[in-house]
């Protein structure tokens, strides 16, 4: 385990005041704060050690490059996985689309299936559905159960003869389920099913393997990870990648060009077409550098803590609908008021206590229809949190039940 | 015209020392360096003011979407546009790669043609070649003169009744010919052709307005305007964007999603799914106050003194090919040496000497093979580069010549 307290003076902003009051920063299934080590390694990079990266000889674009390139084996390493099975992104929506564009558009036929949780966030939904649209492919929808779990033996029922890919997400964005996607990834690849697990929040709170998971397709965004935003990565199975076409075009992704004819370079610079976002990835390295040193396993059990010390105090509101009570689930709690207040009119009472939280239908509209509700709020967790945050989150609230109850 | 000598100042990493001497970067057509004002708006909105936009009722995710939204005013300003025709990107590459899966896509037939002259940036090329092999389009090549200028009219003339698309380089960067886009996009207009201009080079080095160009699609990128990585804008003339599908798909680009259907938000939000590059974007805007404060009209006076005097001191280097003669060219050399050295030894040289060029084929493979060539070395200037530097860059090619000749 880790001081909290020593923890929080790594994050400037956390010592700042919103409305007056110290901030009560629960917003972090949105994006995380960023310690002083990733805002450093971005201003060092900018002042003193930038070019651009790959294509030059002189000493500060080799030094640019040295650098850049080197957190591809950080990401690597922090996801169990071999360096060149991982492709620079901007973050998961850009890493899910190009599985949809990279891998499935040249190879999904009308009526093929994907197989979907309801719980999914449109990153990891939209996509699909460009390729119902466009070439008739067939959503296959799974319930979450009443508490919020997602058995993996429902998900593996709805593999049918014409499944192609299996889609869902390791950890809610609403619910803060924790779903079994190794069990689900294992029945995908005994049936020649492709799996794409969208780690976007699971990779911020607990330890992730991939030769654990199995998966063909893993995908985590750096700007909830601590990193800067429209920093990222997706985990591709060197079989998955070879069989991908590219997906954006430009330099740096070409073997070559003339005017009649273009190759391509190997996975994963094939996915990879521009200038990158070279000092975004630096930055998105010293963030896991930071995690590593803080170690994911006391990251899990910190927030344990304040996952059980806040289902405790928010259970104690009778006046409070709370959602996800699956076993196991993350630091992640979403609610509504009993007949009361709307979410938006929630969120912004707690905000004059200088409480974050978010409001609306964290795009999850599919889940928000499964649930019955149009937007909820949430409250969502980091690394960084206190038992004592929880208690002024609970004050807020009760505030706010006074105003509207 | 302003004090290089103070401008310099703004520029951190102006003042390092590479290989024991002054750093003489050259390298701008590749990414240019950072202004203070950029990185402290990086930081600032990092420690102070970051939250995840749009999406949020509370202080921090308000204030957030005011920074960063305000940069839609910025741009469009610069640009000499509307701000609902500013889609944010990462960068041209993903702007052009917009324009080819968003508008052309869907209605690009077997035989349809797109005119791109031969001195296109990669990013430029390979977005057409994805139609060409996926849905049979046809590119027409337009010849660059032996000066390297391109006549409008010899583009125009490539038009046929098939023509689609004319996608041209407003400034190349290679050879540093500006070309006149503006008859070209009215030609276009007049027949129908939807017109794309890569604006990654001519914006940073000269005013340009997207009301006096005309075009249909305009392409900046914003680590080449003195801003962050992985910043950029598309400006996508409304027509257009009314007729263009989505491209990337996830959240704050839908209307509605549900299990069987999805609806899409109106531009520019349409094009820009998930959480974008917030802080990058800000940064961005912080550069073009920047630009606007000193004046682009300056900033081209400025780079013209530097292309004279460059053209002079590298003309009289009588073992020297330079390439690219054409009237008013912007400051960006490329050359090879007679006989001599290859461009990557040649880099590697004048490197020790601490001058930072660019050697290779420059993302243009096209224009190499047109020029006869496989590489060559580039020094591209920026608006803080001084005339002293010009002779650094002379004198370390007069080594080379010596080591080499």
């Amino acid at each position: 385990m880790y001081d909290v307290g020593r923890v929080r003076e790594d994050f400037p902003i956390l010592s700042r005041k919103v409305n007056g009051v110290d901030l009560v920063y629960l917003d972090n299934g949105a994006s995380a704060q960023k310690p002083q080590a990733v805002i450093d390694a971005v201003t060092r990079a900018y002042s003193e050690e930038y070019a651009n990266v790959h294509r030059g000889l002189h000493y500060l674009s080799n030094l640019a490059t040295e650098n850049y390139e080197a957190v591809r084996g950080k990401i690597a390493r922090f996801l169990g996985a071999a360096e060149d099975e991982i492709i620079f992104t901007t973050g998961s929506t850009m890493g899910l689309n190009l599985v949809s564009y990279g891998w499935a558009e040249p190879r999904i036929e009308p009526g093929d299936e994907i197989v979907l949780s309801v719980m999914e966030h449109h990153a990891n939904i939209v996509p699909w559905h460009f390729l119902r649209e466009r070439h008739g492919a067939v959503l296959r929808w799974v319930e979450t159960d009443p508490d919020g779990g997602l058995d993996p033996q429902a998900v593996i029922d709805a593999f049918g003869p014409r499944t192609k890919i299996v889609a869902v997400t390791h950890m809610s964005n609403v619910l803060g389920t924790v779903v079994d996607v190794a069990t689900i990834c294992q029945a995908a690849r005994e049936r020649g099913i492709v799996s794409v697990i969208d780690g976007s929040q699971a990779a911020v709170h607990m330890p992730v393997n991939m030769a654990e998971i199995g998966c063909d397709f893993y995908a985590i965004t750096g700007h909830k990870l601590y990193g800067p935003s429209a920093s990222g990565a997706l985990y591709a199975r060197r079989e998955r990648q070879a069989e991908m076409r590219p997906f954006l075009g430009g330099g740096d992704m070409i073997r070559e060009v003339t005017r009649d004819h273009v190759s391509y370079a190997d996975g994963p610079m094939k996915f990879e077409a521009g200038t990158p976002g070279i000092v975004q990835q630096i930055g998105l390295g010293a963030a896991i550098d930071y995690l590593t040193g803080l170690g994911m396993e006391n990251v899990a059990a910190h927030e344990r803590i304040l996952r059980d010390y806040a289902r405790q105090r928010l259970g104690g509101l009778n006046w409070l609908d709370l959602q996800g009570r699956s076993a196991g689930k993350g630091a992640i709690f979403s609610f509504t008021m009993r007949g009361g207040a709307h979410p938006h009119d929630i969120s912004t009472v707690v905000d004059r206590k200088g409480v974050a939280v978010r409001a609306g239908h964290h795009c999850a509209q599919p889940l928000m229809a499964h649930l019955g509700v149009t937007a909820t709020c949430r409250a969502s967790f980091a690394l960084y949190n206190t038992t004592d945050e929880v208690d002024r989150l609970v004050d807020a609230l009760e505030l706010c039940h006074e105003l509207f109850g």
